[in-house]
């Protein structure tokens, strides 16, 4: 009943180059200034990253767990953030995530929410793999291989 | 190219007696206890009743606008919630609503958290219809109409 | 520097009968009807559960780690919460937790959320002691006898 | 009751330079990894900048009221953030808030999220005085002298 093909489209889409989420503007997301709240963008953007590599086939259970060798987790190391324009209740605006360098254990994206062609947010994302003590940790080959990424 | 055919499921679907909307779940929505936090579920509901209502034609800008009369707004006003069984990180949830009763200002709805079959999370829900002074309002006969709720 | 000396009050005060917290609302708890945002209210409740069995010397990680016999958690099994009144940006409202059964796995606390005298919201909230699958678990002696709950 | 008077600490400190907020970690705040979610940590240093003006005798309600001329609002324009190191449940963290250029429409802060000396994320966010259209506004003079900034 809540199999993935009863829903096809909630994890977004796999385009050239990334991906593409649509999220919907809630009650939740705004604040009493009457636009969305500033943080909750970086809850979108999280959602699209993770859909992403969800599409891509890498499951983070499954990276907790150790299947990729010992126990590994994505942390968030660094954002840059642009908030050009705000969005509103009912809106539904579009994660786009870009991949541009990956490299040891460190992988950079770009992002943007964009309602139609405007462009509301960008952000340059620094994601790090972690072992379970928090310590950087190259990004096994089979992982590497999964999401695309070049060997160096 | 972010009109609502480009994503059509986004908002759920309307069903006999209804409405389900597929949630995933993210990071965001956990604790550190490992499964979703408590208060994220009611997050979902709301989700679900937005949903349900725009789907049914009613918007909350044009509510809040006085399209309807005098500007109204849904506010919640008493919640019953059992918190049967918990969710996880990626699950796939569904959100079942449906209205039982709609007298006045007030509308009663029934809530579940469903994955596959199981019931998570179920509650019973009381909205009533207020003014931008927070007076209790009668529910105008054009948006009981749209809603499909019997005259008295 | 952060030692607990240095903000005496930040875990509210353990009053005849129970607990008050003082909880600032600020951007992130409204949405754009002007209000706090329903679901925000959960959150203040559990808050003023969280400090007020600190300050009775429950410890979350202490109960998860076993020291009370096996790994234990508090969760929430049920909660009937009726929201009377708004909440708006930067009011400072408080939140008061009262405990009135305990048995077995079961503690049942009564919760207000009080702007001056007057009463925002009303909850009463039913918590279970589980272990880590999920059991409820009868909470044992040494923690009753922190929490002055009387033995049955 | 709920005066300021009675808990005195609740909007942290004006500290030579700039303002000093504690915050506790809550179940809310954290995620299924263990930690901290990242984007929290963006609520909290939206509190200490919140907190920081109500200290110097700004207030948002006046703000939007039009009483320094126009409706005026304060919204973020831009963050670079490092996520140094994680915080966990039951910490106490201070956010530490600095302003460090002020010219226009616009204010420049640093600000730091510490557990005892150590630092745990480092941001520096700029902020835009916006009026109810979204369009950038000179910082009143009155204003101006308030927060203690120089006129250029």
């Amino acid at each position: 009943m809540t199999a993935k093909s009863d829903w096809p489209d909630l994890a977004g889409k796999l385009v050239e180059g990334g991906h593409v989420l649509p999220v919907r503007i809630y009650f939740e997301d705004t604040d009493f200034s009457g636009v969305v709240y500033h943080a909750a963008f970086l809850r979108f953007m999280e959602r699209g990253r993770s859909d992403m590599v969800r599409l891509m086939g890498v499951n983070h259970e499954a990276l907790a767990k150790g299947d990729y060798g010992e126990p590994l987790a994505f942390a968030v190391r660094r954002i840059e953030v642009d908030f050009f324009r705000p969005a509103r209740i009912d809106d539904l605006i579009e994660i786009h995530t870009k991949p541009v360098h990956a490299g040891g254990a460190r992988l950079i994206l770009e992002q943007q929410v964009k309602l139609g062609e405007a462009v509301l947010v960008a952000a340059k994302v620094t994601i790090v793999m972690i072992n379970l003590e928090g310590k950087a940790r190259r990004m096994p080959a089979t992982l590497r291989s999964t999401l695309g990424i070049p060997d160096e």
